[in-house]
């Protein structure tokens, strides 16, 4: 018995077309990147693939997250964030398939009409743009990951808590 | 037969402490680096293991790599490169050791007689530090990297071709 509107969504499998305009997607197999041989030859380079954005006062910093608790689909999203000074980029470096749920940048808060769900290959990492309205990092495979973010002053974390039974539903992803 | 003066290079297991001259060590099992609890506990973050450097100019930018030819050691180092408008940091995503070779910043040229080797130990990936005379990707092992540095405006590749016999002899690592 649902007295309640909730979003129901389905995750889509991640491609850069359709992740555009919340950002980009890391990943070389990507038939609409062609590479550069440098190093003599010996290295393809898949060049910027994402932009490393942050405001004035801030710069890039590389971290690693160990995320240690891997969920599954169907779940009830309760809380979605956004970094408003610069993006966040996320790589795994074990396979590792995430889920991605978003929202536009030019929204004060995430509204469920306007979001979007996909799920990752394993390989592929994706970048934020600023300000994009994202869920808390949410894997389906315990791993680690190599994080890029803005650092320096300033407030960089707005999050939104789903008020009671209105969080959005995100289903098991497509086949 | 040698009638000239090369110096002779053995590469050290790769560690924080050695490195920080040169840059810094992306490696979440470093045990100096105590990580912080985020995301409702699900995740633990190592923060700031490395800044994306940039000049005013510049910004950072997040690309891969696919390095198709592994090498073995020994080698002659033939050429040094360095970035003098921002750090370049390195993360393999599949195992991968790599060789390090790097001399001081400061340097107008890369003096083998201050210079330093390391490996990585398959799973570690390292940031340069902007300016940081540095050997161009070398790879014990084929892999796909990610890598941030610096794009804009500008030259940012300082590149020394040592003088025929004069570069460094990189033995095999210690073990």
């Amino acid at each position: 018995m649902q007295a309640y509107p909730r979003t129901i969504l389905r995750p889509r499998h991640l491609t850069r077309a359709a992740f555009a305009p919340f950002g980009e997607v890391l990943d070389a197999a990507d038939p609409g990147r062609a590479p550069i041989a440098i190093n003599g030859g010996t290295t393809l380079r898949y060049d910027q693939l994402a932009r490393v954005e942050t405001d004035d006062e801030g710069y890039g910093a590389i971290s690693l997250f160990q995320a240690h608790e891997a969920v599954s689909l169907p779940l009830v999203i309760e809380v979605m964030e956004r970094h408003p000074l610069g993006s966040q980029a996320f790589m795994p470096l074990t396979r590792c398939r995430f889920v991605i749920v978003v929202a536009p940048a030019a929204s004060r808060q995430p509204d469920p009409a306007n979001m979007q769900a996909f799920v990752t290959d394993g390989r592929q990492g994706v970048s934020y743009r600023r300000g994009t309205w994202h869920l808390p990092l949410t894997v389906l495979d315990m791993a680690h990951l190599l994080v890029v973010d803005r650092k320096g002053p300033g407030c960089n974390l707005n999050e939104h808590v789903f008020a009671p039974g209105t969080g959005p539903l995100l289903l098991p992803q497509e086949v």
